[in-house]
């Protein structure tokens, strides 16, 4: 029976004819008001210029419950909590004025994900909405204190954070330090390409999140993209991943470590090396925070007066990106060493990441590193920059380990595998 | 015959008996004197311990006349220009201090790197010995000076320049823009291990360097291994390309790009994609720069008085390694705009790369990156940090490129294929 043309409503299951081909499935929101978009039966989400559509038809009107809020927790499921904080997942295209518009509720986030909720039960909980670049050591704290008290309630079997992907990984990096060992999974997710786009990687992220949230696997994680493929997401350890590529699906890869698990939105979770398993101890939340450190990226024939700049605004600690090794400039007008004594002299702790990204510093190889470990160069061996960077903030925000030796000491030690007790060569791109 | 252990000399033709087991050979010179280094005949080397050999024969003495230096130019091989510049390609241990020693003449390459005299004359240039973390703009346009010069002597095939590999990166970027398009092929070749080391990558990397040094490649390129077998090199494009492991012996990898061409030891070469050909146009050698630049890169939380300092300290112009898409941190107290339209008002350049080095920049995706264009930041696609930095100080190095906006147009200027002109999301680890 032909219709005229009707705005539909999302919820529905409908058939569209176009291009005399019949498509079934539930109608999603759609944020380009000549796009239809449509979830077929097979999973995957389509979206049908309108204009192209020749016929409509209704074949099953949503269940009005689902708008009833309530409803998202049907006490049938395993409950997860879900800490929405900003980026472009847990926003959409604001159709009026073109711009992004936050998902501030769980209404509205069941109209664009509703996939989720046939996996789990989730309690949203939005402390802010913020893009990534715009969050701080404050909102890295905030966001440790509401995961702990999550992870600290029997009810609660996992947590997702939803997140921006820009500076995801210093969030995430930070979750590994403040929340130390957890007892259940801590699911960071995001999506490079927002909800209304077909290409978006949103859902299938938050399905593999959901199910990660379920598992087995007690750790402070990334969940996304493994490939350009639809396949499957990896488990990613916080805090030795990086965001290496500015638009693909699959941008965050694992540095100096192997993922933790290929997590299929079936289901199937594939392990692929150790981790730390859920249990029962309560989890000790550590949020305090330094902010007087500062990461600098090390280029040859850089002046080495930087520091002056640290000493002088009061600084307590700098990670330099030096070469893989662990070198700097140490000769000439513009040698570091004499510089570097200097800022030490002054109060400074200067630690050392390498910008490799990939490897281990071993400053012993050569006489410059030697050299910089005598003027008081603490070396970080395989650590992230960015992860360093985080680390020394988290670390000189306790008094009892302030002080040279003290922060070096916890600097180097192995809170929560941010070193690879041995590093082979087999990590690599 | 069985003989007495004796010391054998380099060059010799030997065979030893180890576990017994013979090994034919050339005795290479070995740094470690409890090992005897074997160059096989089939070009693979061997180290073995001293205390392990049962017997060694010679089957060859050396050509004495090999030692003698005029003979490294036999007038019958293509004559390639080596320029020797440090790095541990051109050191080798010193037993008697256990320190590093340079090789600074050819008689000493010769001996350490026999294999590359069977493909080319070579004539060695040696301006200075210096690891790379202490070069400078200097050294750059000294090495674009000697290098445009062999490039302008018809007798020259092409040119090789062996060098440390930390920052060869900057480096090969430096001679990009200072040396143009060129009419030969650049080669930068470098170790990670050195050459008295049995898995030294030292060898290959030179004999796949003098290959392509005989090609029809002419771009200033990075040769070395590929990955960690011995079969091949890449050929990589200098500007497009970065040191990403600090040990492995294939650490340099493409970034935004595929690598120009395999190399293989036996001379066969594999190309993989376009490239400018060798020609019989002059090289115009153009060095000028301006060390008054800076790299930074943005992280959470960051104050922007950063800018204060650079301005202060008379800087012109500043990378700043913002998030992929091009953002930092645009409200609260910390916000980068006020102090970004401040910082260009006094005179200082604003460009922006992405700190995910894969993939480009798109500031129009979101409304911060909007913002910062409106504040005068410039957006560099899809460049290296690494390679803006030096191309910043390159474009500022010369007068009638000054100016906000004449420097802008230099900047987005696709001087040496620093820019792809069409960036798919096909570049990736």
């Amino acid at each position: 029976m032909k219709k005229p043309f009707k705005k539909p409503e999302p919820g529905d299951k409908v058939e569209l004819i176009v291009n005399r081909q019949s498509h079934r499935g539930i109608l999603l929101e759609s944020h380009d008001s000549s796009v239809l978009l449509l979830k077929l039966d097979n999973g995957y989400n389509i979206g049908f210029k309108k204009s192209d559509i020749s016929e409509i038809k209704l074949i099953e009107k949503k269940h009005e419950e689902n708008n009833k809020e309530d409803k998202r927790i049907s006490g049938k499921k395993p409950l997860v909590d879900l800490i929405m904080t900003g980026g472009t997942i847990s926003s959409k295209l604001d159709s009026s004025t073109g711009g992004v518009k936050w998902l501030i509720n769980s209404k509205e986030f069941f109209k664009i994900y509703p996939e989720i909720f046939n996996i789990v039960d989730i309690r949203i909980i939005n402390p802010f909405m913020k893009a990534s670049e715009n969050m701080s050591f404050k909102d890295w704290a905030r966001i440790a204190k509401i995961v702990g008290k999550s992870l600290n309630d029997s009810q609660v079997k996992g947590v997702i954070i939803t997140h921006g992907t820009d500076f995801l990984h210093y969030t995430a990096s930070a979750l590994s330090f403040m929340l130390g060992k957890v007892n259940k999974p801590v699911v960071l997710t995001y999506s490079q390409r927002s909800s209304d786009r077909g290409s978006s990687d949103s859902r299938m992220n938050l399905v593999c999140s959901a199910h990660t949230a379920l598992s087995d696997i007690a750790e402070v994680m990334l969940v996304g993209h493994a490939n350009l493929d639809d396949e499957y997401c990896f488990a990613l350890q916080g805090n030795k991943c990086r965001k290496m590529h500015s638009s693909r699906r699959d941008a965050f890869k694992p540095i100096n470590a192997n993922p933790i698990a290929k997590i299929f939105p079936s289901g199937k979770i594939e392990i692929l090396r150790n981790y730390h398993k859920r249990n029962k101890e309560k989890v000790k939340i550590d949020p305090l925070y330094n902010d007087k450190v500062a990461l600098v990226k090390f280029y040859p024939g850089q002046n080495p007066d930087i520091l002056d700049y640290y000493v002088k605004q009061g600084y307590k600690g700098v990670v330099i990106e030096m070469s893989g090794l662990g070198h700097v400039l140490t000769e000439g007008k513009y040698n570091w060493i004499p510089k570097i004594k200097q800022a030490i002299k002054k109060g400074l702790l200067i630690y050392a990441a390498p910008q490799t990204l990939f490897g281990s510093l071993d400053p012993y190889v050569y006489s410059p590193g030697r050299k910089l470990e005598k003027a008081g160069v603490v070396f970080l061996k395989d650590i992230l920059p960015e992860t360093a960077f985080v680390k020394l903030g988290w670390v000189l925000g306790h008094k009892e380990w302030r002080g040279t030796i003290a922060t070096k000491i916890k600097m180097l030690e192995n809170i929560n595998n941010e070193y690879n007790e041995r590093l082979g060569t087999s990590f690599f791109i």
